[in-house]
């Protein structure tokens, strides 16, 4: 039996685990004030091409996504995501919880149309009775998005200008960062990222992790006294190491995009195989989630053999289901199905 | 240099790395519905005499005091703790982020007074203003507490007793369960433990775990739906194995309490040292945390040698010191230090 | 000038401030539990035909709504609205303030549709991910609707048959429920719209009160100790008197349904004057709030002299305007108006 | 039967009632960007000599408290209060319910110590384990207290300077500030308060009005969109009027001053009555509470005749006693009364 139903179902890249290893018994301070922790952050610093950033390291995606956003926003405001965003759809209600709405808009393939946000904040700003909504105060975007799909850098100059304009801050989701990056339709580096935004993080659970995010702030922007919020919002780790060590590794050599292009060769060979065997796809996804569509005997084909997910029954009666590859699939899993489909 | 500053300063208890990298590869599904967490749950159930239990696994201990408190309180509700409680004190106001007043009893040595608490309730009960007021919802104590002192279990079935009277839940906080089980002072087991509360957890980040606590509703109690409360709270891990593997391997050949005790060991003879040599202590802990009072010249002795924590300045100008053992604590630092003191 | 921009822009009903200034001096307990209230709570209970009803009075619609859905929703749960609704679009979040989302389900002229309800309930509880989500945990609708529209008594009962079937209890706004119920349009009554919903309040301060909505959960089934989440949302009145002396004033002799009627004729009596001259509106609304379409010639002609509300623009450049009746619409107002369009 | 059980037993004072009655029917823009609104500002900028004040209306105490203490704040701060502070013990956790936690100090009949302040904030910065614990980001004070006590300018100086010297704002809760300014013992005026604090508000509710209260930032200071926070919090009134005439009323002719003055002499003559009849009081209060203590045969004969409040059980016997006036206290009363005694 293999798996490709997300990238979270195997451990930690193995030069994490021998680092976590040799490292053990080293007594170092906790909550991340640790030197491990220092050196990841500066190892960060250097690759994003941000010398001010302020940098912190969370456990997991819906945390630092609720911790960031409940910092950044005044009480009174909401955040702005497309209606598919994580934020809106899969967490549980984490940000409305602290206190915030999330605002919606059209979601383009998991995007968000630069256009239809600034129409939205002229409409908004425009309307006579605002005070009595909520205060649009923040623009939330995925890269990639929940579709496997990625921003070009213009699209994320245009939201970024948009939110210069509005005088918001744009705070972007990492939680794939690596595989948005590393895929081969991405024109735009880490650095060149980190200079279009106000805040984002580099995820490390689907990335090669056991578990953490590193959320930078790149203008060494981060929200006052961010530590305790980190805290109150239950995100801080007494052994803040396990994290520097993860993300010191990861940053050593290159490991994070040398682990995510592989990730992103094993998509492309898989969309490759259902392709050539004249399946079509839910949409065109250049990183490490394929959505290949599949009738009820394929997948009958597939049972007890290989585990992937469903998403969705189209009203034709197949299936949108949901491939995806990781820094930990072998050549040989993609093999395997190729047989099998 | 030595450090005894806490019992968080080194990484994992070999035995769980060494489960980590076996199990490395092994595929499974996310958020504590693989099977490391499925045997991790049977076991605990198994050590804490409760068949019935809902476990669940969380990240660290204020994220735990938090997602739990929250969850077992109405809205308009307040848990009751000692002015020393890790709750009222040091978790930058988590649980009143959350919505939650904690209402403060005096501290005996860390520890409630179950008469008082008896007083407390018959008098807000008592108060025909008592609907203006914040609602006693539950009672929060730790064991041990943060002073290293615990309860006997005369103690805590009167504390218990009190809450079933007026229909409250009893919560204890066991970041440093272990530790506390495991002192030659104690007079209860975990199962008996367990028989004299609604809901406690396991600390693992404290006792040889690298991050992870194991949450207990011993009757099968767990508020409804608690598993979304745990990822609305941010405290969901994607990579639930983490913590399964991590409690599994604690829970099997009685790991969990064999390095507690050797933690209480060395506390033991790290207490004798100080005594033999004539110091006096701020208060009498039977647990890992010991705290010595020592002179400015004392303190001037160690320094650069042993790392320790000063927690406050007497009216005399001594120091009240706290010194930390854990699972990891190797007895030669403890014969070193009796060199130094 | 005459003004139609709203249903509050005059003070109270003369019979209530007769009856404040006649009872003035008399010295009463505070907080809702003086003669005045028990005496209006008793009236409702009459008008509702709902003998175990609790009642409990209120300020405004937003705290009242903010209130009603905390209490009566757990943590994790979110409220089902359309997305013209109030909560959804007008009180600058309360709801999520307070930590819950709001569902948003497609607005029919301001109404939820019974069938997709029911749809999205079931697709929610058959989505395998939904623990990952925020459970909907309450039905909200406004009666009349934002655009002046009601629910027949076969579609209210269609929606509660959906909220009994999912166990989920319906709450109706009704800030302006008289002018639901004096319309025309409208196909039940006070105790028949009680019999159909958990929990609704009937508004005051657009009907005639300086200021109030009473709640009414008609089975008696307000959440535990609601007095005390009133008082923690900030919503209880010292002088409870205020609101007791009012409703009790609105619920003697009909006269909540008289004013409400009158408003009601107002308003159809202004809508033939509008389409006897060929406006056309933007929504056929049975109640106080008209949408007759001005061009922008038209607009100007009653500028200075007429005040309404524009709403939006239509591609074609004419406007979507309101003009709102009240208790205190006198018909010379709508006579005035007749001549100037 | 007489009342001196509190300050709001009775309605308003006849003026409001008259003035709401001769404006009824004038149509207004609602959410208090009326004229009568407009009117009150000015005229309590120039009672506080504060040109430029930002003023806001309010319906009651403990709403305006959370409201502006919740806007006041960042997410990770608290408030610091006396222990018996109104928002610590009688507003059902309004503050922690808003996610602040209200951080106490010992409450010296009533009021709080400037040197315990001073300590209390040194001792927290030079914590170092500070950033785990509630940042202190704001005193509250009431004026007069709980107790009936005021602070003297020399005392709110130094609280302020604290506060200054801090860089945290202070915030006085004035429910009752025309009863402490009109005490013969206040030897500071309202503009001396409003330059010595941040925010604090004029009580409406006790001191003449139906409800309100009017939020005054001195030096226009209102946090970013408060009245977008007024709204989120439930607190913001459609017809606005009604607390705009109120305060309107209240501040022509000096009358809140006028009113509290009588209520003060009423307060003076009753504990005179009682003093003279050799009653002791509980605390010496120069306001409008008094608190004699009375033994249970003199409780018993006041039976059925005169009402008051018992606080609380002396350990001799003897109960604590409230008695309060009220702008509406008759002289006769306190004849009444003192023929009791």
């Amino acid at each position: 039996m293999i798996s490709f139903t997300c990238d979270y179902i195997e451990g930690a890249h193995p030069e994490i685990l021998k680092r976590l290893v040799e490292t053990n018994m080293i007594q170092v301070e906790g909550y991340g004030e640790d030197h491990f922790c220092d050196s990841a952050r500066a190892k960060i610093k250097e690759a994003t091409g941000c010398s001010e950033a302020d940098v912190f390291f969370l456990v997991g995606g819906t945390q630092t996504n609720a911790t960031v956003i409940d910092a950044m926003l005044r009480r009174f405001e909401g955040v702005i995501a497309v209606e598919t965003g994580h934020i809106a759809v899969h967490e549980s209600g984490a940000v409305e919880f602290c206190g915030h709405k999330v605002i919606t808009l059209p979601s383009h393939n998991g995007k968000m149309d630069p256009a239809e946000l600034r129409q939205y904040l002229e409409h908004f700003h425009g309307d006579p009775t605002w005070p009595h909504m909520v205060y649009p105060g923040m623009v939330y975007i995925s890269f990639p998005t929940e579709y496997g799909t990625i921003y070009s850098r213009k699209e994320l100059e245009q939201i970024h200008d948009v939110c210069v304009e509005y005088k918001i801050p744009l705070f972007v989701d990492g939680a794939r960062l690596g595989y948005g990056l590393a895929s081969p339709a991405a024109d735009l580096s880490l650095s060149e990222l980190a200079a279009r935004c106000d805040a984002f993080y580099i995820g490390g659970t689907k990335v090669g992790a056991l578990c953490g995010e590193a959320v930078v702030f790149p203008k060494g922007n981060a929200p006052r006294q961010f530590f305790t919020s980190i805290k109150q919002h239950g995100a801080l780790l007494a052994k803040g190491r396990l994290l520097g060590i993860q993300f010191d590794t990861l940053f050593t050599d290159d490991l994070y995009f040398k682990i995510a292009r592989h990730a992103i060769d094993m998509a492309m060979l898989l969309r490759k195989e259902f392709a050539n065997k004249g399946y079509e796809f839910y949409m065109d996804s250049p990183t490490n989630q394929q959505f290949p569509i599949l009738t009820q005997q394929q997948m009958d084909a597939l049972d007890g053999k290989v585990h992937f997910e469903v998403w969705d029954k189209l009203p034709d009666g197949r299936f949108i289901t949901r491939f995806a590859t990781s820094w930990a699939t072998p050549r040989e899993n993609i093999d395997q199905l190729a047989q099998l489909i």
